[in-house]
């Protein structure tokens, strides 16, 4: 039974899911000796706090979603490499779950929806028999560690654990590098989210104007999102910066809520990223909100929109994503100078990591079930540098064929970090302070694409939005009618 | 420094949380002996699973935020209950919080910000030193209980802790109570979210047609409250139910995602309520998708809509909230006895909890900082009941003037149910089959309203919606022009 929400929306068939698994099981018969099972524990459902009630519905955890594609909470998968068998095992529940949450759907229904080999409810011994059953002598359990932030999903739990040979480490790198490599199948959702975050950023770009708030267009966003596409959740929150704001690069948080009116003559820097049956989209535009670029406005877009396209053309397979946020730091350095706010030698900038003051963060990351996909530092990875900029690459592979990345190089000006690099003597003497003080205030330009590395050549999957300065600023004059959203 | 979002939301004052923490600092100088100090905890960010990201940011807690009115996160407050005074105590960030989320504001900007006694950021011996200081002999802590789930909400935890005198039994019942009385000041901030949450019903109403999908009215509901309301956030997951599904009472979950089709003759149970500066709304409308109700949807609204009034007039203050329930349950039997689908004496019916079958869940709630809001259990109120529906009842107390309550009562065609009491010769007996055989699938009607219980004459603060047969069809006679959402 196929996922869809709505006529028009993507079908996604768990069959995408049957062949992650058959991936996995490949992989481990190459590295686990015989009756080895993984058991998978899904996300629990979670409120705020201490209540019994949240704003959006549970999602599922990630890895548990990529090898079942489950969308119901407090689920158990069993997986037997021997066989090949795959088990699902959805929780019992109560029988007033008919009253409050909907009909109780029996074994045979979870069968056909999801296309495992069974389907069993969790009782309380069910997964230690099934485990005994299968004769299993090693249980492979994932413990992932989020190489980001550190964080840890702790491996699953269940009765009877202690009856068995456990390995928690076997599991995790297997596991995240198969998610680090798209299927088609995972490409066709992939690319259905990317276009409904197109869609709905040029919704935002063709009725945008002075004297909305930020806000509102967040709200604009993630209506087209829904209400055309299907997306209920999106991968990350909001980013709906103008002026100044578009300096700061997770703005829309709590401290700064979306919440600033739009002037006349502010930039848009709008990163936002619907999610389709779990795999998202992280896309940024960046416009003027009047739709007509100043000249500073052109200058620091060119130079921001250059090192996208460059990077998007180098990024083939056996090329390191270190290198390529070099590229790009090496291009808006350039830019930078040729504008007159740099002045010296780029490479020696390059070295004093002049960039990073420009560009703090890295110039992208995987992109699949979430924004910041994993695996970043597995695989062929280099160790996190410890430099401005470079310390926040969130991967440091050589690019392979099918991985997804975001391209996201960006130029800001942001105050905090523009005052520190002139209180130091070993970066001011590269800076113009008189022609900075021009730019000061005009916040920051990012362009961001999702892309799939290719032998032949990368696939933008977000082509279809307009990038130039000419196209934008055409697109933008072409206003919608009527729009009483 | 007020809270708004944007010029045409309302201004919610610092004096609020002011004045919430005076009426605490009152309450607990009548129960507690001298140098008593309170620490409260705020809520701390939180990630899906082991990632670095979320959909929505951060939410405060309730009881904090009832007490400091602080958007965020990681954050203490401190009351001093002998002078009086209250600290807040921001975290001390990271510098490189300013490149992600903001310029790092000084203790000054969260003093005029929220307009606490005094400001100090959060290190390691902080709120140690600031308790030595204050000579405290015993500090209060918060260990709140929710009462519907049982879920606890864990006391503060800080350095130096344990060379306090700790008492975490106190607070709880004082602050939870006075959470349940609202002020003036609260009470605005609730109309607020309730007029919002009316014009995004409203707008609904107007726009929906048969052949739309039920997410597709989620969203357009979302966006009007956020984009004409300001409202980030909901207070529990909208309920776009229509159909049969109007009988599952949470419908909207990740197992019935508002995933279905509207069709002509459809009846929609839409319940949705934005919140505003933490505050919320939980307002339901039924009405049928094509404008027009079935003669079997009018009897059933009838006799909804008329319990729904019935107990808006009889709610006073000195009323017991279960006594409301029975009287809903009264008129609705009665109603279903008048509409042939059930037979026999009204009162036996109560007795044999036949009621239950149809309204399953509890006539209402409080609503305040979250939608089932707290204090439920404590005051008068009576032990929870383990008999259908009476069980579900989220309060027992009597009423008092400033409590803010759901009245939402309901009557539903849930197949489960049905089917449970026909094979029950106890109930089977009260039943029509064959009438009950014409209803079957009609899904169910919700009619919720908002209400403050005053003295002398409750006041409706969804008055603003229509509500009758009549009035219903008027409006929804009447399409929004223009309609490209």
């Amino acid at each position: 039974m196929s996922f869809q929400l709505g006529e028009n929306t993507l079908k996604v068939t768990p069959k995408l899911f049957a062949e992650n698994r058959t991936r996995l099981i490949d992989e481990l018969r190459k590295k686990v000796s015989h009756s080895g099972v993984v058991v998978l524990e899904g996300g629990k459902e979670r409120f705020r706090y201490n209540t019994d009630f949240d704003d959006l519905p549970f999602r599922q955890e990630s890895y548990f979603f990529w090898a079942f594609g489950v969308h119901e909470s407090d689920c158990y998968g069993i997986i037997d490499i021997d066989s090949g068998k795959s088990i699902l095992l959805p929780p019992r529940l109560h029988p007033d779950f008919a009253i409050w949450s909907g009909k109780i759907e029996p074994e045979s229904w979870f069968l056909e929806k999801y296309e495992t080999d069974e389907v069993h409810f969790n009782d309380k011994d069910t997964i230690r028999d099934i485990l005994h059953r299968l004769n299993a002598q090693q249980i492979l359990l994932l413990r992932a560690e989020n190489t980001d932030s550190g964080s840890i999903l702790e491996p699953a739990e269940f009765e009877g654990k202690d009856e068995f040979n456990i390995d928690i480490t076997t599991l995790y790198p297997i596991l995240a590098e198969l998610r680090v490599i798209k299927t088609d199948l995972e490409l066709e959702v992939l690319r259905y989210a990317v276009q409904i975050a197109c869609d709905a950023h040029r919704t935002v770009m063709r009725n945008i104007q002075p004297g909305y708030y930020e806000y509102q267009m967040e709200s604009l966003f993630r209506h087209t999102s829904y209400f055309h596409g299907g997306c209920r959740y999106f991968g990350y929150t909001c980013i709906g910066a103008s002026g100044c704001n578009a300096a700061i690069l997770h703005y829309g948080n709590q401290n700064s809520p979306n919440s600033k009116k739009l002037y006349d003559g502010d930039i848009c820097c709008f990163d936002m990223g619907p999610e389709y049956n779990c795999y998202t989209s992280d896309i940024t535009c960046s416009f003027p909100c009047n739709g007509k670029f100043s000249e500073k406005q052109k200058i620091i877009y060119n130079l921001v929109y250059e090192a996208n396209q460059t990077v998007f053309k180098a990024a083939k397979p056996g090329v390191r994503w270190t290198e390529m946020h070099i590229l790009a730091e090496r291009i808006i350095l350039k830019g930078l100078k040729d504008a007159g706010i740099l002045t010296g030698d780029v490479e020696e900038m390059l070295e004093k990591r002049v960039g990073a003051v420009f560009m703090p963060h890295g110039l992208g990351h995987f992109v699949g079930l979430e924004i910041h996909d994993v695996g970043g530092y597995l695989g062929d990875a280099l160790p996190r540098s410890s430099l401005p900029g470079l310390k926040y690459l969130r991967t440091t592979r050589t690019l392979k064929e099918r991985m997804v990345v975001a391209i996201e190089p960006g130029c800001y000006f942001n105050d905090t970090l523009l005052d520190k690099a002139l209180a130091d003597p070993e970066l001011s003497k590269y800076f113009n302070n008189e022609a900075l003080k021009e730019y000061r205030g005009i916040g920051g330009v990012r362009v961001e694409d999702n892309v799939v590395i290719w032998e032949n050549g990368n696939e933008n999957m977000s082509a279809d939005l307009p990038r130039t300065i000419e196209e934008i600023e055409a697109f933008m004059g072409k206003k919608d009618d009527n729009n009483n959203f």
